[in-house]
């Protein structure tokens, strides 16, 4: 199936204008057929194997919420402590998720037993699965972009926090926690690099021509 | 900035129509500007605490490509011994990789010290940083696809030969090598799945509604 050069420019536009939102959800409902579309287009991501091994948790009541805000503020009380001076009050300045904003979270995991314990392509290489997952996320951000609708990860959890408040078993990881939802605005450029916390690196800096170059 | 009905069904069908490619590669050069632009998608991937932890080391050489076949053959004679009966024969049948006929390899890494011992963002997962580099994988992989190029993920192949070959510094790991080109055709479906290796999981099945149900 061939690609035209509209459809091209359309990828990129979603590619280049998505973001990681914190602060911008509005309390708005996703229609269950937009999830749907977002969550098959993550569904179709590539997985090591064929092994497929992603589950969707969605979130929708308040009390969840509730619980996993919880799990952040702790989480981001032990993180404040690594930071010092100036980075740490410009750390504090920043809204990092937006759990109870978003109208539906998404906890994307790993059950890494998922077709048995010997997985083409996952021999060499043993965190493949976690990999594979975390296309999954990447997949599901974009469709989310292409239907307008913000995601934010939060990664300042705990995964107990994620196991036991979802009741996830034990020997499945949770990869991420999205939050999803219409938004205000979409920033023009990340919303770290729109603050000052880093800055872009220029490409050219990270290639390097058949062998890796001190740079 | 709006994503349009028609831009966003673009992006869908580059979604469903990405495929890890084998054996399909033509030996046709990839310009530079394509392989640059899909670069630059590659690095507006999402990255924990803006960290862009990845490089990319691209391998247009024989000789570098000849080494690496290498260490996919062992890699691949180790896994062999891993699969019994039908199972092993199906396998063997199965073409993996397709290093020698891509004319791009592309390894992409993650510099797990950039941007200092502290990220925002990495505190209560230290993954975050790898998760971030293969974002960047998909990123470049359904860019690839949206200029109707094949991309094909090698796993089988162990880090030290990625390292050795191509001169990767240690604290750095290679998360893929992937392997670019123009292809004589892509599958309508996974190839894993049409050659009858594992089936497409019912998407109800990996669905979970606010808490996880055994399924």
């Amino acid at each position: 199936m061939k690609i035209t050069q509209a459809e091209r420019d359309a990828v990129y536009k979603t590619i280049f204008n998505r973001r990681d939102v914190r602060s911008e959800f509005k309390s708005d409902t996703i229609p269950d057929d937009v999830l749907m579309r977002i969550l098959t287009a993550a569904h179709h991501a590539p997985s090591v194997g064929f092994m497929q091994p992603w589950d969707f948790v969605i979130v929708k009541s308040d009390e969840t919420k509730q619980r996993l805000k919880q799990g952040f503020l702790k989480a981001n009380a032990e993180a404040e402590l690594l930071f010092e001076g100036e980075r740490k009050d410009q750390y504090r300045a920043l809204k990092l998720e937006g759990i109870l904003e978003a109208p539906i979270g998404i906890c994307i995991t790993c059950d890494r037993t998922r077709t048995g314990p010997v997985v083409l392509g996952r021999t060499a290489n043993l965190d493949m699965d976690l990999y594979s997952s975390v296309c999954a996320v990447q997949n599901l951000w974009l469709a989310a972009r292409a239907e307008n609708i913000g995601v934010g990860w939060v990664s300042i959890i705990h995964d107990e926090v994620l196991h036991q408040t979802l009741g996830i078993p034990e020997h499945i990881v949770p990869v991420a926690y999205l939050c999803l939802g219409y938004v205000s605005t979409f920033y023009e450029k990340p919303e770290l690099e729109k603050k000052g916390w880093l800055r872009r690196r220029p490409l050219e800096t990270l290639i390097h021509e058949e062998q890796w170059q001190a740079k």
